[in-house]
């Protein structure tokens, strides 16, 4: 863990070794050392919030927000539920091992396609400590080493708790370079890190735009990247109106701060005259601004005077707060038209009455979750039963959706014949 | 078609509506577009090899070499052969639409995997001009729109393929932009084509490594690269002596020009008395030039003083000729190691009887696809059972192995309730 010392080459380095290791230990090993890292998390938490108080210290000396603050903060609590989420990883079934598919070909070989971990990821991200242990966990569950690279604000704390969390799984038996950490806070370090072709199999950044800007621009090896999500609910000419208002309340109002929270609410016009009053009404009692474009401000009844406008940006912007955009539609088409032309691809949702509508939505709209009659708030690995997630992915390759351990993995092709040759 | 007179932004921006119309085309409408794309190139062959013929005079005066002029020739046999090839794409199962899995929450929220088109592929490639088609072909059975940049060298062959390939499909009724060529030879073009984000899904290349540096440098769209094949034969102390040689001459000699073909041959040191002399014998008789460590060649009788001697090099070299780089190994472990060390990831074989160094091969090695008792030389799509490759992938992410059609789609989770919203 000396890494002050060592290259990010030569972390990676060790870290390729140790998941070569790593990929062919059973699952019972990786679980003990889950279990130990939990263990450790809290039989050393006097050190790890000694490390993560000098933190907070210097986040307050250079002005950190109280939210940064809050989201920097340990304390005893905190670590017991990182600790939780440890050994709630430790008991999700292995990834690692399951034949995908398999058959005979006519000349005897029997073709397997068996699940293996990627081999080395590397996680980018910014203030959360807690994602140092998330990720960790996450990774050696999936049989990969991981390298993680935090910023500089939480240094100590990630320092002290990869320390803790490697040496806790080293003591189990698995190989030095399970977890390594390398320093934080410069920008050449992230370049260094993002091109070691053939060392660091995948790169996951957890943080704002800048950082995937900054990957965008330098990675040579994949990166696997979490976008915003700008989610748009879409009530139909037949849908059922008490629905339709609840879940475009919800899918607003209960957590408005997270990537699949909506953002723009279409409505068929045929649905306006009886959902829209109801609906901007339950929606401004719940504190939320609405930007409407004209056809609905017409249809919002006492409301309109107090109405905002919508602007083309609007249909753009992920608010990430109780501000919603209300635009009203003549058919499920142009719905569909407006999601895909937005969208960010992450969750999308119709509340109809029609199995047409609702194949037409899900068959044409581009994303990851398409809803039907449902909040696009369920969008997460564990309400989806996957256990965890990483992030959520809203590119198509590989990973769409919530990233779980599943999706840190790969498979390969093993082959087994009885001296089979190619005529 | 115009390519001339549009930019690769507008060419893009066509396919990606394209895109959205064939996938949500059921699959009898994309195998009907095929059947009429491989008529046309049979009925309008005069066209086809006259734009040919202008390529192959062009590839004669700049002094293309036989082997170039070669791949760039067609011919009424080679259309033939070339819609053939796309008849039997068609009638492969169509990978689009698959519930891959799916299951009801404790919400009551039923959640599927669905497997879907990625949209916009971009295919750019060098001078054979059957690529044109074999790429469409698979595309457009996947359900994806693509646009096509070839080589400048084969421009005029391209353009009239493309053309006939694009109307025919137009002619049932898919839309304009399902394929589209954009001219060819420009790197500026590549540039264009490789940062086309939100447009373009994926871009395939094609070609040797110089275009794939160029877009590793230059590329935001996310790219599949089909890497080269350093591959080796192992063979362990407990192998059968016949299937060993037949399957080291087989994997170096049956098309020494392919990247599934071997390049190293590893023996265990207890093998090597009766496995050296006769194996290096044969595969000498069939014309490979062997280079050997100093342990393998004090064990090769009579064929010592002509051997070569193998360096470093030779250990990272991908010949693709009949050359053989041979060295003795103590162990399963080491074969393994120097496996991981210096191949690139495609395909490697061990010839064992014994189940546990079959199961430390299998487990050890990183590569796509890994065989026990049989030659490397059977990783294919269309062996696997695929149906027909659009290249063979060494990286991890997304798809490793043959790219068949099912490899060039994605997925999305369709989540069908009944009114649900989160708590």
């Amino acid at each position: 863990m000396a890494t002050t010392t060592r290259t990010v080459a030569e972390v990676c380095a060790q870290a390729r070794d140790a998941s070569r290791v790593l990929a062919t230990l059973p699952s019972g090993a990786r679980d003990a050392a889950l279990h130990a890292m939990a263990d450790a998390l809290e039989q050393r938490s006097a050190e790890i919030l000694e490390a993560n108080a000098r933190d907070m210290e210097a986040g307050r000396e250079s002005g950190l927000n109280a939210a940064l603050l809050d989201r920097l903060q340990l304390d005893e609590g905190r670590l017991a539920g990182i600790a939780g989420d440890v050994r709630t990883i430790a008991a999700l079934p292995d990834p690692v091992g399951e034949t995908v598919e398999g058959h005979r070909l006519p000349n005897g070989l029997d073709v397997r396609r068996v699940r293996v971990p990627l081999g080395v990821v590397a996680v980018v991200y910014e203030a959360r400590p807690n994602v140092t242990i998330d990720c960790s966990a996450l990774c050696l569950k999936s049989g990969n080493a991981i390298v993680l690279r935090g910023s500089s604000t939480a240094a100590h704390s990630n320092s002290v708790l990869a320390r803790v969390a490697q040496e806790a799984v080293v003591r189990t038996g698995l190989p030095e370079g399970s977890i390594s950490i390398v320093a934080g806070g410069d920008r050449d370090e992230l370049r260094q890190l993002a091109t070691q072709d053939g060392l660091v199999d995948l790169v996951i950044p957890r943080g704002g735009e800048g950082l995937k800007a900054a990957l965008k621009e330098h990675a040579t090896v994949p990166v696997m990247y979490a976008a915003a999500g700008n989610c748009h609910v879409y009530v139909d000419a037949s849908a059922d109106l008490d629905d339709a208002v609840a879940i475009a309340v919800n899918a607003k109002v209960q957590r408005p701060g997270v990537c699949n929270a909506a953002e723009t609410l279409l409505v068929h016009a045929d649905a306006t005259a009886e959902f829209l009053p109801r609906a901007l009404g339950e929606l401004r009692e719940s504190g939320v601004e609405l930007r409407v474009d004209g056809r609905a401000r017409l249809l919002a009844g006492d409301l309109a005077d107090s109405l905002a406008e919508a602007s083309e940006e609007d249909w753009e912007t992920e608010y990430l707060a109780l501000i919603l955009a209300v635009k009203v539609v003549d058919s499920v088409d142009e719905a569909i038209e407006h999601v895909n032309r937005y969208s960010s691809g992450h969750s999308e949702a119709i509340v109809t009455g029609s199995t047409d509508a609702a194949q037409a939505f899900t068959g044409g709209v581009d994303a990851a979750s398409v809803y039907v009659n449902a909040s696009t708030r369920f969008t997460d690995g564990g309400v989806f039963g996957m256990g965890a997630e990483i992030g959520n992915s809203t590119q198509k390759l590989h990973a769409r959706g919530p990233i779980g351990i599943r999706e840190l993995t790969t498979f390969k092709y093993v082959i087994e014949g009885s001296g089979q040759v190619r005529e």
